[in-house]
């Protein structure tokens, strides 16, 4: 039995605003009708680029089989704001939250906001990304257990106010599981659960050994790859572990979602670009 | 007098391998002449959106007064990556950071390791962006003196191989004060010298009151501004820490300027859309 009810707002003052702002999504609580444009939203899908977001709402038109009107297209319903691209198909959201957790933050107040404003009930955020497989092969799919931040902490840290907060940043198991069991039933790639590491750099922070700065060893990275591994960890992001403490926070139902591009256990570098657009190619 | 010479790695792995791609640019040491495509280049200006430094770029032609030969336009060097958009006019490069420390680090190695494979002498970077400012008038310009994580510690904190690593994030003072001595001579609007707050997150990091979380009042927000403001800090922004503390590791001189869009001690909602595309009026 699932809870039913609107997203609340963990934030008194909003309800005193006589208007809202969702500056970085292009929308607006006085500007826009957001109870009519997204009242029927139900599942709220988020991944880095915004062409990857374009692709995956085109694919949602055409597995839910929804028609638009002749002579109409999806629209980027962010694009004024030049940071966000979002897409609906039905009930379907589907947003690219740029790279990093601070802009998957930005992301998500809003969005969270949004489905506040639009009287959204019981929805459920995914993230759908990219990652680097801890020895894994190219191509795995892994669905978030627990996200973690660099030292295998579960918490989401926010300095707020000079001080550093830190909150539980939680998935919800059992849709991990479900998501697992739908992959083993019906592809033919792997799926797997697992620990994910977010970190907030792409080098250094992902223990990779050709940023423009690397002050460590072969032997020291792989020594810390083996050590999280035997921990739980199959997989390092950059944006789970603020996905999970945000939506935890407002109660939002979440998973996450991603595809490994290449195996950190045999080498840094992603090169996938050199066979074609990749991201064309997922959905 | 100024020195002269490449862009140093401090990265010993770099030149044992055979080529280095640079995912997020769609550019690589193999795939490409970097020296022949890149070797001219002096400024390297990095801001949030790909439309604005494609605008960036525009007003650089024009100022430079570089004619492209006929039939010829601007490329996004970088669109294949969709993720940073990149223009090159004369020595100048104009690429967009997205948003956020994570965001804008993964873009400064991948340049700094351009630098190095295009053999260029002696660049200096600059961050161009938007901010909220404290106590200043909306349009005011702000030069950072100082970059500052929201304790007011002038370090960027990386995890590295889970360890906690602190560097410090400086920027070119006398760079800075040029700056804004030049600002003084030219312009209708303000130009000062501050200390820069970066923060991770845009609602509760910036002490917002309007975002889907916030758990502490208007007057605390008031007395944390006021208290920063005491101490120097003259604005708040997501990306000038990392770009000195990367850049400042790196060698290469740097400067952050970003112009208030609005005065924080008076509100917190960013409305500038609401009058037209501001990033078009900019330039």
């Amino acid at each position: 039995m699932e809870e039913q009810g609107g997203v609340e707002l963990m934030n008194p003052h909003i309800q005193s605003m006589e208007e809202d702002v969702l500056y970085h999504l292009a929308l607006g609580s006085g500007s826009h009708d957001l109870k009519q444009m997204f009242g029927d939203v139900q599942f709220v899908c988020m991944g880095g680029t915004p062409q990857r977001m374009k692709s995956f709402a085109e694919y949602m038109l055409d597995q839910l089989d929804i028609q638009l009107p002749t002579g109409s297209q999806l629209l980027d319903i962010s694009e004024r704001s030049h940071r966000y691209a979002m897409y609906k198909v039905g009930p379907i959201l589907s947003i690219s939250h740029g790279m990093g957790m601070p802009s998957a933050s930005i992301l998500l107040h809003e969005v969270i906001k949004l489905m506040y404003h639009a009287g959204v009930q019981n929805p459920t955020f995914f993230r759908i990304g990219t990652c680097g497989g801890i020895g894994l092969q190219p191509g795995t799919v892994v669905v978030t257990e627990e996200a973690v931040d660099g030292t295998l902490r579960p918490y989401l840290d926010t300095i707020i106010l000079g001080n550093v907060v830190s909150r539980e940043a939680k998935l919800d198991l059992n849709l991990a599981k479900k998501l697992v069991d739908v992959g083993k039933e019906q592809d033919g790639f792997g799926t797997v659960l697992g620990k994910t590491i977010s970190t907030n750099d792409f080098y250094e922070g992902q223990g990779r050994l050709d940023g423009a700065v690397c002050e460590y060893t072969e032997e020291d990275k792989m020594a810390y790859l083996h050590r999280v591994s035997q921990k739980g960890v199959t997989n390092m992001e950059m944006e789970a572990l603020v996905f999970a403490g945000l939506t935890h926070k407002a109660g939002i139902r979440s998973a996450v979602v991603c595809v490994a591009l290449l195996d950190r256990l045999k080498g840094d570098q992603v090169d996938v670009l050199r066979t074609d657009d990749w991201s064309q190619e997922m959905f």
